[in-house]
């Protein structure tokens, strides 16, 4: 049986290869990764997370790079299930993107910007906008992607902004918490840089979104860290397809096709 | 049309009436509760989880009821929603157990134990396993109770049980870290005070799952603060009957027939 996902390009391009060849040499934080921002599965969106903490906060990391689809010998060693990203640190190992991040805030204290604040009831205002992305927003935009019939796209794509409309009222702007770049910025990035593909595909306008949504959208996809974990624009349509088609063989897509959590 | 949740027993009882009579002043926090230990809907075995932090840390908080099937207009006025567990922080609302059990750790960085050791890559292992518990266990859990058909149940059940053998690998015994009780036994502790239900109705047996669970269910529901914000179980018929008939109204049921997330 062929496998459709496995001729994806499997390189970084554009200014996430210059990011990427800026850091090769060993360091405490091994940072597995899948190319980042144009593929829509698991993997791709969720390490773009964890590459934009890294380099808002300038924390030394090797970057080492799993074609998601072909995965190496050395990776799967360390991680069996072959899921990215995948953090070393100091030669042990750790997954799921949102854990990384609040990771990366506990190992690295003093580096910063400081991606949670230090507010208690802040921080755990930060949590609560981190698990509706994971409970509403982004099983959404996976639904709005993979729906094949054009009612069902449309129904979807409602819920996508029903979601945003959500999270955006507890926008302060330009940031999540105002001046101040946090988690929730770091977590919805990928998502917004890659939403091209549902404006494209499925008819999706910021705009549409109401209260300042496009204007965050906008913060968030000029931010350097964002641009520098970015690849270039040309190699998505062999991956973004395959969603868009419903044929897909990530555990996202499979996870959104069975109605299960997706990230 | 009659709502059947509306008419059960809507105190805590037992132990857990004794642990609320002690806390009924006024404090910095209010902390908003389903009576706790026996029903099964989303708010119950939530709330219990903060509770379980309040009193292992020995937080003052005031202890206020709420009746969740007939909830009182001072609770809908600060939670229109009418989630619990909710907790009031002077005077500003959270909502979400786990991300509570998070507060209370930044709120109170003096009061012991820590529920979250210092170490950045423990804290992680602790966050990787709640984030187990919420995908996988939990769904199992309340899968396994709803489940009508016979062949469904034994499917579910099994489920359960390869979702806890992939948590109990983790367990270093007594509890999740070794001796110190941390928030995956906090979080864990109130379905082991449940598992009867499944025990009685399902073929649930805790020696199935294997490698020590059993000893890790009896240290958690022997742990003080458990068995403090524990009720009498003669109340739980009217409530887990309707789970098990999967007749239950609670947001949780419904996510869970629908299969959404469901905590």
């Amino acid at each position: 049986m062929s496998v459709p996902d496995a001729q994806i390009h499997p390189h970084a391009t554009g200014p996430a290869a210059l990011t990427a060849a800026k850091h090769q040499d060993p360091r405490d934080i091994i940072f597995w990764t899948g190319w980042v921002p144009l593929c829509l599965s698991h993997f791709c969106p969720a390490s773009q997370r964890v590459w934009i903490a890294l380099e808002e906060k300038g924390i030394p990391y090797q970057y080492k790079e799993v074609n998601p689809y072909k995965k190496e010998d050395a990776f799967l060693r360390i991680n069996p299930k072959g899921l990215t990203p995948t953090v070393q640190y100091r030669g042990k190992q750790l997954v799921e993107s949102l854990i990384l991040l609040e990771f990366l805030e506990d190992a690295y204290p003093t580096y910063t910007p400081h991606l949670l604040p230090a507010d208690p009831f802040e921080r755990a205002q930060v949590r609560l906008a981190l698990d509706h992305l994971s409970k509403q927003v982004l099983p959404a935009f996976f639904k709005t992607v993979q729906a094949q019939d054009k009612d069902k796209q449309k129904e979807e794509l409602q819920e996508y902004y029903v979601a945003l409309r959500k999270l955006v009222k507890e926008v302060k702007g330009p940031y999540f918490l105002g001046e101040e770049f946090s988690l929730v910025d770091v977590a919805m990035a990928p998502w917004v840089v890659r939403d091209y593909i549902i404006e494209t595909h499925r008819g999706y306008k910021r705009e549409e979104v109401g209260s300042g949504w496009k204007e965050y959208a906008e913060a968030l996809e000029k931010r350097d860290s964002v641009v520098r974990t970015c690849s270039d624009k040309e190699h998505y349509e062999p991956i973004y397809g395959r969603y868009l088609r419903d044929e897909s063989q990530s555990e996202t897509a499979k996870a959104t096709r069975a109605g299960r959590a997706v990230i």
